[in-house]
């Protein structure tokens, strides 16, 4: 009876992407005011949302098929983070208007990053104002073997699933400071645009680490979260940090401050008691033993002769501000 | 170790207030990566998200009291068109700075109506930019027992939960056009920005309504929804359709109008068998039949004899731009 406003057809359009075939956990999608989500019995639903707003979290000047892609995965991290399985996720999009092209590269860009994380869209909200893009992911796993901040025990191995510090190094790149120049520099993109959240190395680890969490905030800073949620101290041995090559080349000396303080990484950083690494070796997941967990508190970062050289500012504020996650 | 910024503390200002009772169905709040809800075997899981854009939701000058309960509400009143049960809720808050008066407001009226709804806080996000609310709300109900959209069937009663248009002629009054002016002002007012959530109601008419939704875009153009997804068409009785005295007040000769297309309402809209009208009245939850289901398509309004007069424009869009809801 109404005539379809623009917004309508957005909402229509979404509503076409998302998942038609049936998915595990999900009875109902879009399409009514709720969507219902069921799982077995003994499961837990994990739930995590996070916002993204232009000129904080990404440049205005951007590509949508990007952005697309790094919203949802920023979200999705933090399933990884749990441990849990990928089930759908709610989509609210503001939008200053409603930009057919803009709108087509994002719908695209969701559409690959929900295929890469097996995620079906079940529910929206399109309004209109300054550009704002919050995603509420949901996924699943056995009661009681969720990863928590606050399992670490002096003598576990501290360990990180990825390198850090290239989403930071394509800073510059991102801002239009400086033109991409060679291979390494489409490596750092990808890395700030595209991350891939570890969902396979966040399942290996239930009922193997101790303590797990996204980096997004920069890696000291994150550690910090499991030395004050455990209650201990997390030592990160200098040398042990891996730096990639194009981290090097971009960032120079200060490769190792980029891997220690930047942010945006999304790659998952835990705690492992000792007797778990032949397990967590035998299941493929990549990760990287960079330091252990000690009685005490706070993070530290030593050098090989065990001097603390821990950067005096370890946050990460994004470009434009700082934000707080629940 | 990273210094906290205003919006860590803010963070940490909601977590304070999120519910630390144990809540049925959350088994982890605030505080990880991820909440964790667990539902008892043989219940589903309702999602509804929903956004609040300052200038187009609601005006630039507003008190963050009424606005927090305004939001709640409206993002509750879809789970109270599942007929679920709330279970919890997550708040994604965009503000351009951490005013310390509008954030002690906002968490005051999040916790009034997060108390009346029986929702608990269990996650959120909180970044810097232009205002805007999100709130990602969860319900639990016996599986197969959701109210949907498409159960309407020729024959049923079509019912709403309460008067409507009280919210639209509050308009003049949100905007600063008009004064408020005794007691019926009060009225619209209240409903305008402490709107509450039909819960009892949607959960009484499980079992009992073939069809059911809330008017937040205007009795008939809510009602199009049923039409269009049940395949039947609405007719409205305009002689029952309930005008409260603020509303003709307020509205005089407009007040049909407004009960009709307006919006913002937050009541239930339903179709009901006939046989279920004993045990609906039975559960003692107000209601009025405003109309009956037929053969056909779309929403059609008939005066006392039966004559067509549907208005034009059936639809609404709040007072700043019109938006889509999945």
């Amino acid at each position: 009876m109404a005539a379809l406003g623009e917004f309508e057809l957005i909402h229509r359009y979404f509503a076409a992407a998302a998942c038609a075939a049936p998915v595990p956990g999900v009875a109902r999608g879009i399409g009514d005011d709720c969507a219902l989500l069921q799982l077995p019995p003994g499961e837990q639903l994990a739930v995590s949302t996070d916002t993204q707003v232009a000129g904080v979290h990404f440049p205005d000047r951007h590509d949508p098929f990007l952005l697309a892609q790094r919203t949802l995965a920023a979200a999705t991290s933090d399933l990884a983070a749990m441990g849990a399985t990928p089930v759908g996720f709610t989509l609210a999009l503001t939008l200053p208007q409603a930009d057919p092209a803009w709108l087509e590269g994002f719908a695209r860009g969701l559409d690959v990053m929900a295929r890469a994380c097996d995620l079906a869209l079940i529910g929206g909200d399109t309004t209109r104002g300054p550009l704002n893009i919050n995603a509420t992911v949901f996924g699943r796993l056995p009661a009681g073997q969720a990863l928590l901040r606050s399992g670490a025990r002096p003598g576990d191995l501290l360990c990180i699933g990825g390198p850090t510090g290239e989403a930071a190094a394509a800073l510059p790149l991102v801002l239009g400071e400086r033109d991409p120049n060679g291979e390494g520099d489409g490596e750092l993109l990808a890395r700030y645009w595209t991350p891939q959240p570890q969902l396979l190395l966040g399942q290996a680890l239930r009922g193997l680490a101790s303590a797990a969490l996204d980096v997004s905030d920069g890696l000291l800073a994150d550690c910090g979260h499991i030395a004050e949620q455990s209650a201990v101290a997390l030592l990160v041995d200098a040398e042990r940090v891996p730096l990639t090559a194009a981290l090097r080349e971009a960032a120079g000396e200060r490769a190792l401050q980029l891997a220690l303080s930047g942010g945006d990484d999304y790659v998952l950083v835990f705690t492992l008691p000792p007797a778990a690494l032949p397990g967590l070796q035998a299941s493929g997941q990549p990760f990287h033993v960079i330091g252990r967990v000690a009685a005490g508190s706070g993070v530290r970062v030593l050098d090989r002769d065990g001097r603390d050289i821990t950067p005096a500012a370890a946050g990460y504020q994004h470009f434009g501000g700082p934000d707080g996650q629940a």
